[in-house]
């Protein structure tokens, strides 16, 4: 198989090779604008998946372009673990269910039953598992910027997984975070380093439906609120 | 001024209108493709501004462009401080001076005098400024997705960061994420819930400079390193 950045760099020469050599700065229109709000108004946090493979190198050119993330002190944090053995996707799921039987008791009774009708996760389905990590102990960035913060490693990562996110849409794909799950038992599930901390598994495939809607908020779980009342001025 | 949610929704049924309506799902195309890579390739952590302020509505939009990102279990953790108060923004310089100053203290000798000459900070030309928590004692969402992580919140907090900054890039807007500071001392300073975790303190307005290099690698600080270092398989 081609290295990612090869299979990265081929594709960004196919399609802009004249602005990449000069540098010269895009310029992003309305229209540009429109389709990127319609991207985010249509991710989806996708459970449902179809069993259909993915074509070979999506998930390299999707982690090739992940890579373009923000990331503190350029410290480049992320960790991306593809979870291919049985046994261990096994285990996952069986992490998983523990943990949201222990989620459903914890629930109200009157919201329990409504809790146990919700898909929370596409493990069965999904083609592809993604396992990331925040790698702690990277020396990269020489701590620049997170002496304060060292969560802003974790962070780093969180762009990063949403920018896989957001690719993968661009191209039809669904992706699921999974957070109902023991950090600890997958850092051993998965035999990584002691300084990676988790930070979500993903499920990745093509999704059975299309939505612009929350699933959660389809379900009656609960729905979005206006910005205003996220803002506040000092 | 109008309330966000009506500005963002006026625009939105400016630009797609038919598909709004019927709620047909979008198709991206390798054009748009690669103008989002376009755009995740020359999004960049700004840290020199012109002093220009933005035209009018144009935070209430971004933010209600944000407010479209993922969190979980549906929580829509994430809180904007719009820190306008010239004592309570000379509060947060002086928060950074400290910090930057211990920071460089920290450094090794042969990298201080480099660190000493990076700009890490916007805070004195940057229009505007946003301090964005996560409240860790919000009810929305029912706690679903986050008894094992908690930290899911402020992920969630961090993709809305993300989604700003990607959408202030496609209006030729910069922003830099300041995280030298001292997080008790934010929460203190902007008089916010005890709840409230601070994520990050954004500066937003025109760059002085658009680049597809991040200024810590153009300075010699740190390089990016090619995506298949931080991919393995189980």
């Amino acid at each position: 198989m081609e290295p990612f950045s090869q299979q990265f760099e081929q594709r960004s020469r196919d399609r802009g090779e004249q602005r990449m050599a000069d540098h010269t700065p895009p310029r992003f229109d309305a229209d540009f604008r429109a389709r990127l709000y319609d991207l985010l108004r249509w991710r989806r946090d996708v459970r449902r998946f179809k069993r259909d493979p993915l074509p070979d190198g999506t998930m390299e050119r999707l982690i090739g372009v992940a890579c373009l993330s923000p990331s503190v002190g350029l410290s480049e944090p992320w960790r991306f673990v593809l979870v291919e053995n049985a046994k261990r996707r096994a285990a996952i799921r069986a992490n998983f269910e523990v943990c949201n039987k222990e989620a459903l008791e914890m629930q109200d009774p009157d919201r329990a039953a409504l809790y146990a009708r919700l898909k929370l996760a596409g493990l069965d389905d999904a083609p592809v598992q993604i396992a990331v990590f925040s790698d702690r102990g990277t020396a990269q960035g020489g701590r620049l910027g997170r002496l304060t913060m060292p969560e802003t490693l974790d962070y780093s990562v969180v762009t990063a997984v949403h920018t896989l996110w957001l690719a993968a849409r661009a191209e039809g794909l669904g992706l699921g975070w999974v957070s109902i799950l023991d950090p600890a038992r997958m850092t051993a599930i998965l035999e990584v380093p002691e300084t990676w901390v988790f930070i979500g598994h993903l499920c990745i495939g093509y999704p059975q439906k299309e939505d612009d809607t929350p699933a959660l908020e389809r379900e009656g779980w609960e729905h979005r609120h206006a910005p205003e009342g996220v803002v506040i001025r000092r």
